[in-house]
């Protein structure tokens, strides 16, 4: 648990108070003080409770880490559930970590189980430049949700990237096939899990925006509507990728099915031309007595001659119907 | 019918009273009174009728049994029918009981045909710590639907193995592949029948937590709204189970079509390259007179060199294409 | 035309009045007229106009027989259009009969083209319980409203069970496909129809309910709002038999699929292993003068060897890549 | 340009009145002045703007001619777009005139670029019933749009038509395949376009219904209602048609893939039942000198026998698996 | 950076302003003012800060140029991000320019990183006719959206007939299948940019259009009312060209599917003809010294007989069942 107060006026932030002085200093009204607890123990919870006064309820829920994005108003408190990107995630695999978080007049508190990046940010922040807190605790905690929204956007170029490279492999087929599908179900299921993440972040970032909370004064508004800005993007796009998605799936399965086609076509063609010459043959390996032609000086050329000519017939039919490569009506590979 | 009083300001809960001193016991405002109906009879609705003066609506809505989860207001109490997972659900058989409750301001009754496990808890509960009771009715009932709500994780959890089972199935095709199929369309049906009660059961709580009814009081919201805030991550999770189990199911049309792919190619290669011999050998079986080659001396090893020939041709052909194995463009199964 | 008359406090319902007498009885205001025209000639639609002085818009609307379910409010009566269901419908060619009804304060008029089944039983219960009459003409409404929602839920009832026969006989394609897929698609347009009747007819008796017309008094509403979750029921069963319809047509194609595949494969495995065979039979049926296996005494047999050798090679090869019965990784039906 | 004045209390519609009487006719608040304009000239416009004084803006959109139907309220006057169908319009050619149209205290003006039936419809009813005219402006205008609202009803019933026309084709598949599939197209794109005029124009009807504007006042609106509930009716099916149309293609994809079906199991069948018969005939074409059945006297017969069993053997086996006709579990076509 | 000034009354807008006089002309209230600046530098930026006291958040989002269309009020002036088509734009390939402007009383800002035509084609209109600026501010503003607007409906028209074209060519199938798809996917992805773009800046004219901001004063609602319905009139055509995408996707697969079906005839045909001839010459291969046939005179032109009589059968047969070109039933291509 580390503990963050910038004095009021003061140009720089203080470290290192103890528990002890937390009720001394949430007298300060005009102070911001941050208490940051990563990896929180039982004994940090009854802070949240016998210090801070909290519903039960709520440092329950900070203590479950399995809720959506969600904001709720106690009388003196907002409580906030938010996501971050973790640091590991990728399209495929997309994964986020839980803030829980309380704003008060003159205090923030975020309270995380695992190492968070746009925290430890926002703690190198207040030491070059602790003027952010001048504006008090919402904008403090308006740092936070900047710097939490901040690691969206490469995500998404992730997936834009993702997107791309696998519509391209769709139409080489360069990665055996199900080894495709299989890219597409892990790319759905991740922007889905995005998407979800998002809107429900978003939602929160509406209610913060829109004034709806006393804690949040006028003119913070702006700030919390520009991140709800940067949600709404990245909601946006998350749909749009889940559009691109299925038209990839649609694309993948007729790419498949085209190729069969080709090869079915290759089948027809080889059958069609072989069956005849191969009944022909069969023909003049009967053993009738009375067979003229085969007694005949040139029967042999000649039925090597009806044979090429059948072959040739046939294939000039089927490149007239367009099955064979420089058809009238091709149907190639581009 | 089990009837418990909890006195206010005691220690304990009171068990064992009868019918007769219901009337009594409701006037002691200050008391709380649940009572349980578990397999009711004609008697006990008598009692729901003419003890306590409920619409007659109401009792006919306990007594059929078949609805869905709905909160309505009646003067001096409300109606709600709620569902419990049933004991023996499983994803692909989703199953749930209906519990009918009154909520009114100095009792609670809960009413259903069958054993009903929350209900068995927080009687359990009641024994343990009756201090649950010293909230009054409202919080009494909320207990109850905690638990209710409790028992849906599991199940969600059960659906999130076997959808991840079901995708293993699709790609390995273990099974076949008619059982997956149907195990598709199951999961499907217990999905959409969880979604439907969720979202039913989060619109009660919904209204429920916002403060809509004179008998639930303020500081008894955050309580409701937590409930609240759990069936609507439930009906989250089933909106997205349908998704995977729709990917599922095209990824499972697609496998299967690809192995239809995989055995087509065989037989194309194996006819491709078998008929073209298969002529080559019938050619010379004719019985012409004057074929001049099968005079010749070496004529039947020359004819087996042009079958290999023509038969490494064509297969180094499908090759090149990428229809053999490890071709340029392989299609390989992974 | 019939019309029945109910005098306040009276235990019996008077029937056989005459429209002449009508404008009389219309000055109780406590008595409760009720006129049911059954197929109306242009006589009736006069008194509508003449002694009810009816909008002469809703009149025609009554003549015209091809609306939806809505309802009106006007000056002194409420004009409803109703659906029941019709006596011979069934879950593939669902079918409903029109009903006008006109409220007043003292009054209910129904006007149907065709016996109306509700309307009988509605008229039958007049004898015997007269009763119902004593709340007014809300109530009696809600009584014929009531009696037209009952004969909804058979209705249901077929659908499911035509639902369940419908994915055995997918799963076991023992009728014809195309009767299969005539089925789905007769289902469907029953269940769309269903659906797009029942949720207007929601919407209707979700109007009469929440009080928005002071000729249903408050003590009425829960009568209406009971009316009204029965038809939230058919409607939400509606949508979920639209949802199984959706997926029996997927898993229709799948199955129908499956089964072209299984015969693919015995196609394959046929050629795949014949082809060869007849290779090589063709081989020593050439007519080459220097073959020596010919003259070898044993050739005849060893090629017999060579052949089951291929033979059993090919069966085997299939049998490990699971395309025959009980290979590996089988793709039986189950 | 015609204009057609009914004097307050007349018996009949005055015609034939010019332009420049206009602002005196204007001035009489108790008349209706109807002035229609057909392929209108600038000439007119001038009028639009200078006697009428309408928004420049709404004038331009007037001879814009490509807009969707809307309403605007302007001080003194409302101006309304709407579409009637063509008089030419077929379900797979969708198609729509543009009438805009400006309704004043005392005046309605119709601006058109073509003829337009309902119009002409209309001006003929002036001459046998000029009472329509009594009620005031705005009842005139609604005679027009219910003449307008009219001609959707034929449309209608031949989209009803045509779609179960093209059901019958695709089980039949009497048309050729890809005819049936350009209709499918077709029929869709005039649907779609169809609920989009519909579902606009009913927004226009539901806004002059409901008492929005002072121009339509409160004995005016069940007439306004009356057009918008022939509206709902037509989106209502137009989106019934849509749902239609996308299950007949999914039948005709279906019934495509059954026919494909049907013909590989032809090919099966004789390819499998061929295959090994014309191996066997094979074997006995071979050459070895030592080959002890083919001195045997019965030897060819004996061959006879064996290919008859394998035959028979072969189309018992298939037919116990229920690919041909008659079998265990047939696949015919109904 | 441009700075163009209209003093109130004039007949001309003057050019050449610095930005010295800025704060001098600002408080002119009755001039209008219009700053444009094309790729603007950081002095530029400083202007907007120091001159026009603007939001620190709003100058930062104009410097990213990533933003989706969106209004924000800010004391004193509006905030507004437009896209307007770039001019290389084509369907496949689908792009926009970011515009921000700013409107206050009295002035007017637009920022963009590149040339932007509809700002150009404004500041030659101001030279042409100047009296454009004697409405205000708001409709100079007006002007630009108009101009902005204009230039999608060429873009609307590019869908259209590349939908058309793309239609066509799925029916004739001269275009190669994979371009054909591609084509489909890039389509796709223009339309469902189009879509997203302009029905937030549809958002945002309909907000400027319904009186919320007092900056646009009642008399320029219609002229913003106007803005907005062509932008309604975009986004229902983008909705309708995705529509038309997905029927053409749809009837691509089974045009696809229809040629495979065409080839697999062709093959069953062929085999099932070719086969059982074959399998006739192999039986008379045979080297049986017993076969009387081989003996008889005419046996030879009897096989020949009973050849024909085979093929001919069984052409007719698959005559008969639809199979063939000109049969029963036919499947023939239009």
């Amino acid at each position: 648990m580390e503990i963050f107060v910038y004095r009021d006026g003061a140009d720089h932030v203080e470290k290192g108070h103890t528990v002890e002085q937390l009720p001394e200093l949430l007298k300060q009204q005009k102070d911001v003080i941050w208490v940051d607890m990563e990896a929180p123990t039982a004994e940090d919870e009854k802070i949240l409770r016998d210090v801070f006064h909290f519903h039960p309820l709520t440092i329950e829920d900070c203590h479950e880490n399995r809720h959506y994005p969600k904001i709720e108003e106690f009388p003196g408190y907002l409580y906030l559930i938010l996501h971050g990107v973790r640091a590991d995630t990728s399209p495929d695999h997309f994964n986020t970590i839980e803030l829980d978080a309380f704003l008060g007049p003159n205090f923030v508190i975020t309270y995380h189980h695992e190492f968070f990046r746009s925290i430890a940010n926002v703690k190198q922040l207040l030491q070059t430049t602790p003027v952010v807190c001048r504006r008090g605790a919402a904008f403090l905690l308006h740092q936070i949700l900047d710097q939490i929204v901040d690691y969206y956007s490469p995500v998404l170029d992730d997936f834009d990237e993702r997107i791309d490279q696998l519509e391209d492999d769709i139409f080489t087929l360069k990665s055996p096939s199900n080894v495709i599908l299989a890219e597409i179900m892990d790319l759905k299921r991740g922007v889905l899990r995005l998407r979800r993440i998002s809107s429900k972040q978003m939602d929160v970032l509406y209610r913060m925006s829109r004034g709806e909370y006393s804690l949040i004064d006028q003119p913070m508004l702006p700030f919390f509507r520009d991140v709800h800005d940067h949600l709404v993007r990245v909601t946006d796009l998350a749909e749009n990728y889940r559009d691109l998605i299925s038209g990839a799936l649609e694309a993948y399965l007729s790419v498949v099915s085209n190729r069969l086609n080709e090869i079915m076509k290759v089948l027809t063609i080889f059958s069609a031309v072989m069956l005849p010459l191969t009944f022909i043959a069969g023909v003049y390996g009967m053993n009738f007595e009375n067979m003229p032609e085969l007694h005949s000086r040139y029967g042999y050329y000649a039925v090597w001659a009806i044979m090429v000519i059948v072959a040739v017939g046939m294939l000039s039919f089927f490149w007239k119907r367009g099955w064979i490569g420089g058809g009238k009506a091709g149907n190639r590979e581009p």
